[in-house]
């Protein structure tokens, strides 16, 4: 193995977030699937934006929110994910470029345009989510650059990849180049509707050793193991991956590594804006406290550093200096 | 005169909001007039993009984001403006009608594209606002719905539109239309660059009786007048037009309405965030006030509420119920 050149190399959706407030009646009314993803066609994300209260458009993407995290935090990161030749892909390839992420996949000519995320966030500060995936579902294969793959620590891929074929294919060609070259391979459930699709896959790569750390919340967990008793999934798992880290959402976050266990509360946050990235973020600080080389306790701690930063306001990328935040909790 | 249906039809330069941080050096770096509004062409707006932190998208537009602060407030408006067939103009005018406004300005076809504004925001929460036109600035005479400047109340025109010349031309025939229809007429002077370039044809207009009420700060009242005396400037400039409404950033506003004199503080704000819109969303106030008939004293205070909401978060367009703040202020 060579020197590294990126803690993080992630393939994940390419998404612009379209966020608006909203009311439970309008959750409602609309029929959305409050606090989840759902993935909507272009017909229904146009009927569902006309229904929505004016936006504010930010960069989005659970992988590429990641990544934005641990560039806040002066990792290295490459991202490679697929935007069509328009607008909002030169918006998002603008926000991951700018952020100091290298991204070099070219722009998809044609329909569809970039894919956009309809978020709706309630009072409550939930958010729910509605994607139309559109250039982002055709990430190919090519796309998948086998040096960078090389040259990084941790490979991490975004679970919601699995849902189209073609991007599903890019990330088995992925996966193969991260173990060939000697290098680690992380994942993210993303979420219970990706479990239920692809749980068999998902362990397949599990127990073929491919999988060396994984990310899940507790609705993901339990989908894993097919049981409604949250601890027990999360024991009977963590016995099958070498990490396992599960969030609980405002009642912390665990960590199982080899026999190693840690566990953390979440973060005081003076008031919860806008949910969205919580998870992605969270990641973002356990990677950097990996490449840092912090106990499993201070990784988890930074995840939950980096997640309240970004649930305190509108949009999934961090807008404080996160490197400070978590100097300021941790040293 | 027919009862109206808008409180405010308003004429304005069609443009999304890119809004991004930055620190003193970059301002400098890229020689760039803090605190001020420059137009920059299509090739000054890729280099300015790529060098810009990652941002956040929000519609903008000087009128359009008074009237969002009107119909915020409950009342009837319409905007006149042009998009380009594109995803920004999908946005705009998304973000435009999902506020409750009135909107039916067809896009435009071809390039060049949707208008944007690059906004940098430094640390003091000062804008410097970066202008690429695009389709904004060919707004046709033909878009100019004289049917609905008869149905408002108030025609409102952005000093911004003066500096292309079809757009100066359905400035003209709007004037026009509203006096025809026994309509009043207001004007913002925008910025000292717009009077430096119009000042004649603004007073030709203020001498013809054409503009009833004029919206300026300290900078563009010294403009018009050619003094560095604020005071004498406005008192010279309220002579000459019925009603003066003149913000003074920080130290609050005042107005002139033929003989009488109202002054008010800025309302206090925790923190300021983002000054984008500040005049814009106090002009909303404003018009509030006179269309529910309150003192001109009022007037101003609504204008100061109005503003104080809108440079507490990033983005021209108010993000709370301006209708409750107003009420717990002045019930």
């Amino acid at each position: 193995m060579t020197a590294t050149k990126f803690a993080v190399v992630a393939i994940g959706n390419a998404i612009v977030d379209v966020i608006a407030d909203a009311d439970d009646a309008f959750i409602e009314t609309q029929s959305l699937n409050k606090g989840g993803m759902t993935l909507i066609d272009a017909d229904r994300a146009q009927s569902l934006y006309d229904a929505m209260a004016p936006g504010r458009e930010i960069s989005g993407g659970s992988a590429a929110n990641t990544l934005a995290g641990l560039a806040n935090l002066r990792h290295g990161t490459a991202f490679i994910g697929q935007v069509a030749d328009d607008q909002l892909g030169e918006v998002f390839a603008h926000d991951v470029r700018a952020g100091g992420i290298d991204f070099t996949v070219a722009a998809r000519e044609g329909e569809p345009p970039t894919g956009r995320c309809l978020i709706l966030v309630t009072p409550d500060g939930q958010r729910t989510m509605n994607t139309f995936l559109g250039a982002a579902q055709y990430l190919p294969e090519s796309a998948v650059d086998k040096d960078k793959i090389g040259a990084a620590e941790w490979l991490y891929l975004e679970g919601y990849l699995w849902n189209a074929p073609e991007s599903r294919a890019a990330m088995t060609g992925a996966i193969a180049a991260a173990k060939a070259a000697g290098r680690k391979v992380a994942l993210t459930l993303s979420d219970a509707f990706v479990v239920h699709g692809h749980r068999d896959e998902f362990f397949e790569l599990i127990d073929a050793g491919s999988i060396d750390l994984l990310f899940a919340n507790d609705t993901e967990v339990r989908a894993m193991m097919e049981t409604e008793d949250t601890e027990a999934a999360v024991t009977a798992l963590a016995a099958r991956i070498p990490t396992l880290v599960c969030t609980h959402g405002a009642a912390g976050a665990e960590a199982h590594h080899n026999e190693e266990h840690a566990r953390v509360p979440a973060e005081p946050v003076a008031a919860v804006v806008d949910t969205t990235g919580a998870g992605d973020l969270f990641a973002a600080g356990v990677f950097a406290g990996l490449a840092e080389g912090r106990s499993l306790a201070d990784c988890l701690t930074m995840g939950a550093v980096c997640a309240a930063e970004v649930i305190s306001h509108y949009g999934a990328r961090p807008e404080k200096d996160l490197r400070a935040l978590v100097k300021a909790r941790l040293g």
